[in-house]
């Protein structure tokens, strides 16, 4: 039997450990989207750069022509929001699990942001659903899930503030309060990922509507906003090292006096916690899974660079200098290992939900990207100058690789919540190590030793 | 129901990784083999290191009492030749995968060294009984595989070589060659593991019985050649940062016209490369799951250790002060990931056997040492100077770890070769690469679009 | 006494260590330096950039008014071409030596690129100052040295090329051939720093006059050529993480039967390694120099943020956190022991001009750019997601520096040269180990021990 | 002129950073040091260990007899004490800085542990010589110290504790009290350097002799105790790795219901704590020149080694393999810089004695023995297993180093104090990005433009 395709373009033992537990409709599924990437998204990822004007005001007022393209085709092939597990969202979902879509997630960071939006699975618009599928009233779910679901807006989530340190979300200042049958919003947001996009038509925006409530967890409520509610600006957008990701964006956004009916206030007062800790697990590991696949080509363009006749030195191949080789093993190894976390940290979502596999998210977190943005730097490397480029895609996998090791919790916000996890063993540790010790003494006595001091 | 212990040990979500791969009797032997390391060995642990002597001369003729009581135990339990298994090993194997019995071999590594020993699964016993087994006549069987496979003897196996670099076979000097109808041994080796202890009555010698064949992977053979005959003389022990490791040692050696019979010669002549070989792969995988265990129990200390409200400074615990938690986090993270890659490897070999594994074998090999080497230097840090003592476990584990790095091939080797394997996808890389710019030139030619130089 | 300002901005130990070797003028100067700085050009920093229009094709055009009116005000202030050494360029230069601009280096580096401009230091018009004054003739040094002295015009120097490697001089393709009493030029380079700007007059081309010649090393020439002549055509600027750096930029530059006539050519046919060779040196340690200061503004910035009020977290100031301190406490280290590498290289340019110092400006072009990288990246961290944007110079800083790993030789080059240089030790240790063990036979002899084997 | 032996030796451009510091008499010191090195201690290195028997009792009653011999050569020639500053100790020191003698403890480390016995710099006894010349009576320093800088005798110095965290001094439990007109003194110490020795006949004694004190650092008080006193117990001498250190030994000592006479209290009662602090600065850089040296060394041997013919593998020397010389490079590299920041911190004792040089100590300390371990882990690396063993210095050298990164206080509590010390910069800082604020508010007001939020 021919080896399933993934296993060539990855690695065949760590498909051997998930592969058992794949659906055949996941196999797949899987297949057809390789085939896809390769026939119709790679070739056609320059072009929807060049698509992209330059001009600082048209660039955010762009469809690009081609993606729309690819979106239609892909929806047709059943290329659609794979990461919607039916097992999780009965009524939206597709029968896919978390391990199967972590599968497919590095396959579509493997081949750049772009891929992700083609088969409706990029960020924020997947979170966006998943708490409008989870938590959604049925008119809201009609007014917004459906079009989202169908690819026809997109959507921000609006949760960072300008000004203080939002790790900590009791930092939030954003103020939602009810004023007659409406809600009131007043707030100054930043890195509102999606808000350039001339397709979004939504924000979920989180904020505080009982600041004063001693239980900090009920604090917070979450709002939808129609983009163009008024009050609600787009001042700029931030840039991230150079880059503006235009049309998307990531950007910086008030709402000032913006007003919204109650029937928008989703799940209900106080619940804003828990629907961001529901949103953020999965998303995580998401991104975890595409960090995997960006790593990967990034050691792939490497493979290439390196073995380039045209780009010999000193009559040897760039391989055959110094510790390339050595580095590329590191790389290899790095991603096996990543990858394995990734998708152990998965198959723990299918088990035990998100709740179930905090402690395996957060590892993926301070991992995977600090791993990927490692080899990508090496692959930078290998490239000489062109590697920084525009003419590679090396220099911007790195920036949004290193945002990601800022965004939805720095690093060490998720070493510290690790960290004391562990600490949580040490108790039942030094009991084991207790009842060790004693049957240490009956042993030495019964041989007559004295115990040291 | 109850989580499998193992589960509880170390990690669930790895163990969610292969619970599935795990038949009932291996899940059963491996819940006896924690039960019983935890009643009988771990509390002899110290007694077993008290009852070797300090004198120079009577440590080498030890055979300590309580780990030869523990072995017989253990036999009585099926705890035994775990690492055998039967589908490579039909005659004389257990019933257990290579995935199987690598969390065994963690759970031993855990433990200390001595755990390994007990249950008769310590190399380079494993390797050598891998070797008779696959190799051996049936009279050598006989004489030198069942008493090894019953624990009644113990053996070494003779390659390394002082004054060369033997990590290249074919600088290896030692000679072996026939006369009449006996095999003269004559060679210097060196760091020859086991050599120093009583019990062990067999040497597997590799040599070179046919030097100047230009095919270099036929030069070498193995002899068999007991611990006793005349010429056969133990130089001295070799030191692993000033541990001689007594009783067994990893001694020099000295061959001097040692005269074995011609039925001595394993497998024919010019087959002591294949047989090495053959005996690596899973001799590598194994030290590596141990690894793990070692790596596993140095955060367990350090866990116990900071937490300890005897060790505070300036009124706070140990694990309240500046990076250690960030720390334990990283050590988690570092274990959980090798250890996957080590099970990995282990379920890859149980598909494909040693040869089709060599990849995950070799990044398992320079991954896995140099990460539990991070994680007990990290512990030691945090036991101060008692850390690299001999109150401690940590300092004599990190030696035989760091030694790891070396044996069976130093890391740089191995990154070599995973590196080498990995250029040899640049080509089918390369290929793809042309094919996916070339739909690109006819769909920028479609949409009248010119392309970049 | 007052300690010297630098003293107070950097490290007293560092500067206790070269104190002595300034003279009365360098420390006046640099005293002068520092006030100006503070006074007049970091208040003026964001003020420059918004005068760079966003608009794609104004922005290339620009000169900056408010770095024009501080050239006017640095230059009556002699703070001007401090780079030019008069031990080195008597008819040039100014007072100072390598060591005493090193220090002043650092303090530009401290405050951004756009400081180095200011006083006429900046690169890439630097290194085409010192060609120009060693080897450029009266004629040549009248029309383009002088202006570029007194900074009237900018310059390029455009040695690297599209799809070659041209780390290796010897892969070179530009062609420079005579033709009558003309020069003809044609040749495809990128990463042409300077050629985007307005003020740019003149670029020096490297190319191969004598492609054939077995010496490899007198192949190639350098050519001025006006940046006007018919043929030269800036087809692009290259992006560095995103950032164009207009008005400069770094320019992907065509010459197409570029011609200029036979004096154009500088030092003289097959010059061209020399002059190259020359003009690298002391540039390299510019650019080191300046990157310890970017290194410690970086950790200025971070020492800024960790302890502000309203950037505190679960209730304490990020640097309570984790291993903030721990961090500070690494990047104040690697800043330490960096510029004490970089200033014991300026110590040894002065001592021994750029052809005796090698071995110290190959072991800072791999050492600094590097721990530059690390301590930004550190800082970034600490700024969350604002330390990538546009708001904190932090992301630009790291795109540069992370470019001068690659720049003037990637770090894999300089460590080739700086480890073979230290394998030319190899023969004198071997021979002193070979005194010592034969003084240690005689000894032993005398006091009747056996030599061990 | 010929280059000074020590430019030879190390670093030509370290050496011209500090040349023009050193007197006539130190230069000529130096030179003669590393000539009697060459000459006379390092052909006795070999011998020096055969002289110390392996038995475990008479290895602790040994004095070797060729280190007697050797030291009654040092002192003739003047090579003495030269550790012991005049300038800082005028009555008994020697015309030597401590930058100075910051060059020759490098030298002195570069030939192992011996040779600072051989001159009479070795610790503890240089630390316990510099406390009787600056806090002992006359008598106590005609009993005690002056038979030390004769080398009659050596010392130890008694402040770790078992089972408590002695890294925070309130912690020390050992109890000092008069008793009529003699202390008591009653404590359980470890890692006593020098107890073990026969030679030794006295310890500083450092314990609590008023507990309860408010203030935590007047609570401490240091006594001289004879070695041979009753109630002075030498339990075991403590491993390190596997290493004894015999006949020095770093031992395990009980003092129960010592007693002295009251003459025998240093300085005064509730003196402890600034004795303490007094000794330690000076120590720790002699240990971090000593490591610079151990460092070096193990460079230079590593050197040899993969330039060795007879270890060629695969048909290359080691050196030809992999990243080899890359890793030579960053071993030169981190040499140099880490000596650098040494050398500046002598240079600041000299200058501000060690009060004034807190940070540059701090700093050596974290930096250097890390930087040693790591340089000699990667010469072990290229020795093979020869690396970890006793026939090479390496194994022995890592693992002192090693325990240099937790005595005299572990890593992590050097960088707390240097992090902390740099974030007391952060008020300064600042106040001076206010007042750059300002201007540039100012500027932007005459220039018309709209202040940034």
């Amino acid at each position: 039997m021919a080896p399933h395709p993934v296993a060539e373009l990855t690695s065949p033992s760590s498909w051997a450990m998930v592969e058992d537990k794949f659906s055949p409709f996941a196999k797949e599924t899987l297949a057809k989207l390789i085939a896809f990437i390769d026939a119709e998204v790679l070739p056609a990822t320059r072009i929807a750069h060049a698509q992209i004007p330059a001009d600082p005001e048209t660039r955010w007022k762009t469809v690009v022509p081609i993606i729309a393209e690819l979106k239609v085709k892909a929806k047709k092939l059943g290329l659609w929001n794979l990461f919607l597990s039916k097992a999780h969202y009965p009524q939206f979902g597709v029968p896919l699990t978390n391990l199967e879509y972590a599968v497919m997630a590095e396959i579509l960071g493997r081949s750049g942001p772009m891929t992700s939006e083609v088969v409706n699975c990029s960020a924020p618009d997947t979170g966006n659903m998943e708490v409008l599928a989870r938590y959604g009233s049925p008119e809201q779910q009609k007014k917004w899930l459906i079009p989202l679901l169908n690819g026809e807006i997109r959507s921000a989530f609006a949760m960072t503030e300008r000004f203080v340190s939002s790790s900590d979300a009791t930092n939030i200042r954003t103020s939602i309060r009810q004023e007659g049958d409406e809600i009131v919003i007043n707030g100054h947001k930043w890195w509102i990922s999606g808000a350039g996009d001339p397709r979004t038509k939504v924000h979920l925006v989180m904020g505080k509507s009982d600041p004063n409530n001693p239980n900090t967890h009920t604090q917070q409520s979450v709002v939808i906003v129609p983009a163009d509610a008024p009050g609600v600006t787009v001042v700029r957008p931030m840039h991230v090292f150079g880059y503006d990701d235009a049309p998307e964006g990531h950007c910086e956004v008030k709402y000032e006096n913006v007003r919204v009916p109650l029937s928008n206030l989703v799940l209900g007062w106080g619940k804003g916690f828990e629907i961001i800790q529901g949103r953020l697990g999965p998303g995580r590991i998401h991104h975890c899974m595409r960090s995997i696949g960006a790593a990967q080509n990034a050691l792939d363009l490497m493979l290439q660079r390196v073995t380039d006749p045209s780009r010999k030195t000193f009559g040897k191949y760039l391989y055959e200098h110094g510790s390339v080789v050595a580095e590329i093993a590191q790389c290899r190894a790095d991603i096996e290992g990543a990858r394995l976390l990734v998708l152990s940290a998965a198959n723990q979502i299918d088990k035990a939900r998100a709740k179930g596999a905090l402690k395996e998210i957060g590892i993926a977190k301070f991992v995977v990207p600090a791993m990927a943005c490692r080899v990508i730097d090496r692959a930078i490397q290998a490239f000489g100058a062109e590697g920084v480029s525009q003419d590679q895609p090396l220099a911007q996998a790195y920036a949004g690789l290193r945002t990601l090791r800022l965004a939805d919790g720095p690093d060490a916000v998720h070493m510290q919540q690790i960290g004391q996890r562990e600490l949580r063993r040490a108790p039942a540790l030094a009991k084991r190590t207790a009842e060790i010790k004693k049957k240490e003494r009956v042993l030495m006595e019964r041989l007559g030793m004295k115990a040291h001091a």
